[in-house]
């Protein structure tokens, strides 16, 4: 029995979210499906970020272990041509020690949310942005963001049903960069995150960009440890889980 | 009876092509049937670049005549609505003297191609990539992109349908970008193009990537004036046509 890592691409679109659940596809639940299709066995396999339905990721790290023995590339190959049709790719498959844990031993997560600020609605970007048609001030945005970052109790960006222990979270980079094109890319770099944190903060700063209020208004959301007192959650298809940090062994 | 300028955001996927054909959607025909929703007339759209059947634009040109009189915000907002589902949108309507062809005015045109070169499927780029799971050398492609660019006979990059009066044409910029995830993004730029030039000087770029040829032979293709002495033509849904120029008036 081999502990591997796996970086996973998916999109999130035809998905229930990362989770196995009753009432869809799940993206676990297909990679469990691929695992049984190669080597006939039923695995157990535990994400780094249990990403909600509709959220995309270009490098989740996922980690299972596995009987069958075989080389990184041929496992790597192996799961894809069993993943297909799905929209889940294997980027990379490394064995690890039995201690390493997906969720458990990372250190650091990177999300990137899409905003699309424009009039005319997505087109090759449809299903991976969010269309915001009204007009954006990204100083404001960038002003908010700075605000936020740092180690601060997230109440008030934390989805009801959260289980983390503590609210309390550091936030080490809230960068908003704009495009040419009209999209505006927030990135978020933490240890981990409270549930629905990075979509609290992007639906709260894009009311801050619309001028609803003004970027000062965050010391006293963040004040308030209330989810009222912030704004609405952003939709889950301008969400991307990008990058998994490891300490290098 | 006023010329108007569109530029037009679509995804080629489930496209014939821009140009109106008897065995599928095009592009053309739901811009024209969108118009008519729009104003109960039948217009004539001319695109600065007839785009094959997959080949996708962020910002293809369009001009067309129109009786109805309406505000340039107005006309966008209501073709987008009468485009809908179709993955095409209007960025931008402007009125232009009646002198203004899409076409024959253009001084100038951006094509991007992008590869995706991992061995992983493409994911969240499917349908919009060129995927080469082979080794590819941007350094080889870079030196002979270099040689490409400037006033040369293209006839071994051309289609054979190509209706282009004279086959020498100037290559304004050729550029080999590589991006961290794995793309490889080939920047174009010229007055004008031959038919399935851009897709013909890819596929023999990726040639020389995979060492099957050296950068040098690209002098040896040139003068050779035949189809056949270069490489295969890469596929549509890697090509994007990102930007047409008009002189400034």
């Amino acid at each position: 029995m081999a502990r591997w890592k796996l970086v996973l691409e998916y999109d999130g679109g035809p998905f229930v979210g990362w989770q196995v659940q009753d009432n869809g596809p799940s993206v676990a639940a297909v990679l469990i499906g691929a695992v049984h299709a190669l080597s006939g066995e039923t695995v157990a396999v535990t994400a780094a970020g249990r990403t909600d339905a509709g959220v995309h990721a270009t490098g989740q790290v996922v980690h299972l272990d596995l009987a069958k023995a075989l080389p990184p590339a041929r496992l790597t190959a192996a799961l894809n041509h069993h993943l297909r049709p799905w929209p889940v790719a294997v980027l990379a498959a490394e064995p690890v020690p039995a201690e390493f844990h997906a969720r458990f031993s990372a250190i650091g997560r990177a999300y990137r949310y899409t905003i699309l600020n424009r009039r005319a609605p997505p087109v090759l970007d449809r299903g991976r942005v969010w269309h915001v048609p009204a007009v954006l001030d990204p100083d404001a945005m960038r002003a908010a963001a700075a605000m936020l970052v740092g180690r601060h109790d997230f109440t008030s960006f934390r989805a009801t049903g959260c289980q983390a222990a503590s609210p309390v979270k550091t936030l080490d980079r809230l960068a908003v960069e704009t495009l040419p094109d009209g999209r505006i890319v927030i990135g978020a770099e933490a240890r981990s995150f409270l549930h629905h944190q990075v979509r609290n903060i992007v639906g709260t700063l894009v009311e801050i960009g619309r001028g609803r209020r003004g970027p000062e208004a965050i010391a006293a959301i963040l004040a308030a440890r209330d989810r009222r007192a912030a704004g609405p959650t952003a939709p889950p298809e301008g969400l991307c889980l990008v990058r998994v940090d490891y300490p290098s062994s």
